[in-house]
């Protein structure tokens, strides 16, 4: 059965991933450091999408079946390894996510012109 | 509320960073693009906490309760910029890990001895 | 008296950093990993001044002078961690980059119609 | 003739790409940002060489002739992308280096215990 967003926690993930790490005996592999340095890299590879598109182009890309799937399987690289870095270190990213967001929203007040601020 | 990786979804996840965009008219800014490159900064943040480290040191470091705070952090950071990108981009996210995890599995046989195929 | 491109070679760049680490006893840290990740690190500064812009307003912004003078040093710092991680492995950089170029020469033949190939 | 680093210099390697992407009118993709990006993505591609080796074994590595030929050719892709943003923002890279050098100089004293103060 097809997993979605609406139905799956950031749980489900975490113990997917751990899952998969210790059937290969892959934990040993699976140190903060290496973890940290493979999220920069699949990272990089999203950015190799858009890497000579204009900002309308890559909006364009982004449109069409082909390269929507590329850059989905590249986030799901990059969560893996999140979600297994918070699996090694004991971090609870829903928590963490919430609590950013908290701090970031009072950081940024709503009411105020970003774009104003921000565009000179 | 605290929230927690055991009740969170992927969905509420998408969600909360969707509103907290729109609330600041911040939407025409989260062009794929931009936030393919986000998600970049973002995870070399994640990697500065090791830069000079060894594993051993790091995975010492990775204890340390302030330096965990730390790294949960931006592993917020990261994570709310991959949501954004799958909102933007009509990405099912859970979908997509779980793709790619069978993917993994059929790639990487879980009887095979990497240890001996890789290390040398 | 200032250094300028013209008359600067890359041998001296690599030599005026691994004195720098000598006198500081840093050589123990300037391990190819290290300096790898530090190559990304410092990468994704640059980006940092162009993250929320689009190519139009980056291409203005980096017409200021506060701007140029922050990015050229970025990009002072990739350029450092290069020279360190060339120093600790042997490698001639002047002969690489050439060597390099050449396969690049090659590979995209000047007289095809890019534009056409890669623009759709 | 083979260039080497003690010869070469700086204002050298700039003309060399530059010619390479006027040649095959690519000017109009290398814009600062695109640039930013593609220094970025090159090194990420240096660190997948020593993503899952600890310290010891990225050493080791390093003696190896494939890998410090492959090493050396995506610091060269690196070096070309810095090239072109400094073609491109018109930033003479060996003033700035030196005088970041200077910089660091400053403020990491060569007399102190730095050993002593980072660890712990």
């Amino acid at each position: 059965m097809k997993k979605c967003d609406a139905e799956t926690t950031v749980g489900e993930m975490k113990e997917a991933v751990l899952a998969f790490a210790k059937a290969r005996d892959w934990e040993k592999y699976h140190r903060p450091k290496h973890l940290a340095m493979s999220i920069a890299i699949e990272a990089a590879e999203i950015m190799e999408h858009f890497q000579w598109l204009s900002e309308a182009q890559a909006d364009e890309a982004m449109q069409r079946d082909e390269v929507k799937a590329e850059v989905a399987e590249e986030l799901a690289d990059v969560l893996m390894y999140c979600m297994e870095l918070a699996n090694v270190a004991g971090i609870d990213l829903a928590e963490a996510y919430f609590a950013k967001l908290a701090k970031n929203e009072k950081r940024f007040p709503a009411d105020e012109d970003w774009k104003a601020k921000w565009e000179r």
